[in-house]
């Protein structure tokens, strides 16, 4: 299968300015004038897991697989370069089910200009498993890390939390643009996306900082898809719940100094909504604080990778 | 597991001089200054094909995935920087398991000066398997490509061939000092590293150039385990059979114009031999030459990734 998917993808990829030598080779080689400093990341997705082959598109399983490293690039605020898929399939899959996976793919790479540098195909006795690694080029204002929260700073998220397994988790909508617009126009001191939980990954970012964070349950944007799955599911999560620990909802979460954080919300610069949802602080942990003002501790919950 | 795992890892991995930000944050942050060009790489191996969880050391799984990752940066004689690993585990693994694959790949990481920027764990119901993708400098020599073989050039390997499966197929060598040591010293047009098969993976560099080769039978250094593994199977395959086609080899097959050819193997300037065993023709396609000087047409055999 590989040769074949080598020709359908030479076919296809456009040439890209970073790309002296793209697939075909033993590497890549890639033009790297002017990136001082670059990020890398990767994740794997498998089948049962993060996407279940035979009941999605294939299309939509490989607009996932991509869409996941791109936010990572995002939360680090960094310029999507160059990528590599690697995919491992059950032995007698179909080719277009490789087909599938990269015509999810391509678009969001030209969307993003991200150079398809190549990859490696093999099968095997198990399931659909995707691994992809991108390389992206750090701005003038440097990476957007975890661990530089400061206590008092703001605790500003983009988007809606809770409920993405009714679909949202699928058509993941990578925060790259907006990640590169306010760490451009706003001091940002730390970032993270939302891949296992807002309150997990807000774990996540404070501790990394050596800080807490308290969250305002009355000010997290809940997704219509939560209350949806709090009324269809007798489990009795509320909606809140939902949000808090669902995880991919991909979105942005950010420690912004204070005056900056209004200034954020006043202005409403992206497409998406961005609301204050708490603050970092000194004492370490979770806090959620009630309409009334009372804080209780607060577990961070979500998915964690066993 | 990935937690435990982070935090093993991060008290031992040493600093390196390329890594602002390694584990634990969304991506890693790596310092390019004096790179104009890298190369980009990965190779992703699974139990049942590359190896088998429970019948290994998982410390020779974990060095062979690493190595045969920085094989092919050898192949494009490149420098090491920096790689990511990914690890997809069986539900209910050992955590002594993820150990020990570090454990087998952190000493080859040290030996070529690789700083191990981050990577992804996940369990799923599936069976191990590792993705690993590497980065190199292109040293001011240039990478080393596939396509730039000429009609006349010798073709030069490194070692010999056949029957890795007897064991050698883990006890990787890279050939990354090698490969950065002739292309220094000496004129090289194309080269590929022997993973697939020397036959196979020597076409590719033919196909890739639009050349053809011919291979000498009797100038093919043959490994011991390839006459072993003849003299142990029923199945008729000689031991030149095994050099041509079992692969796993890891040895370097490169295109060299003919006086530097001679020269490299008059000089003998590694610790492994070189040997010349054909050259590329401008008819495409493979052949083998008897030692009567017969040619015959000779078929690519070796490992197809599926």
């Amino acid at each position: 299968m590989e040769s074949r998917l080598i020709d359908w993808l030479r076919d296809r990829l456009p040439d890209h300015p970073l790309l002296q030598v793209g697939l075909g080779d033993d590497a890549a080689v890639l033009r790297m004038a002017g990136a001082e400093r670059i990020v890398m990341t990767t994740d794997l997705l498998s089948d049962g897991v993060d996407f279940v082959v035979g009941e999605m598109d294939p299309r939509r399983i490989g607009h996932k697989a991509l869409a996941v490293n791109l936010s990572d690039l995002a939360a680090m605020a960094a310029q999507p370069m160059a990528g590599v898929v690697s995919l491992l399939f059950p032995h007698g899959a179909d080719y277009q089910l490789a087909v599938g996976l990269f015509e999810g793919m391509l678009p969001l790479a030209e969307q993003f200009s991200l150079a398809m540098a190549g990859g490696d195909t093999n099968c095997w006795p198990g399931g659909l498993a995707i691994s992809i690694t991108l390389l992206g080029q750090v701005t003038e204002r440097g990476p957007l890390l975890r661990g530089e929260a400061q206590p008092g700073d703001a605790v500003v998220v983009s988007g809606a939390f809770g409920g993405s397994i009714l679909g949202r988790h699928l058509d993941v909508c990578p925060r790259v643009n907006e990640a590169l617009a306010l760490h451009q126009g706003y001091t940002i001191h730390a970032g993270i996306d939302c891949s296992d939980g807002l309150s997990l990954d807000l774990s996540r970012l404070a501790e990394e900082s050596g800080r807490g964070a308290t969250l305002d349950a009355g000010r997290i944007p809940i997704h219509d898809d939560a209350r949806q799955l709090s009324r269809r599911e007798a489990d009795g999560a509320t909606p809140l719940d939902h949000a808090l620990a669902d995880g991919e909802d991909f979105e942005l979460i950010l420690a912004v100094p204070p005056d900056e954080a209004q200034r954020m919300v006043a202005e409403q610069p992206l497409d998406v909504m961005l609301t204050i949802v708490g603050e970092v602080t000194a004492e370490r942990g979770l806090r959620l604080r009630d309409p009334s003002g009372k804080l209780q501790e607060l577990r961070p919950r979500g998915w964690q990778h066993g």
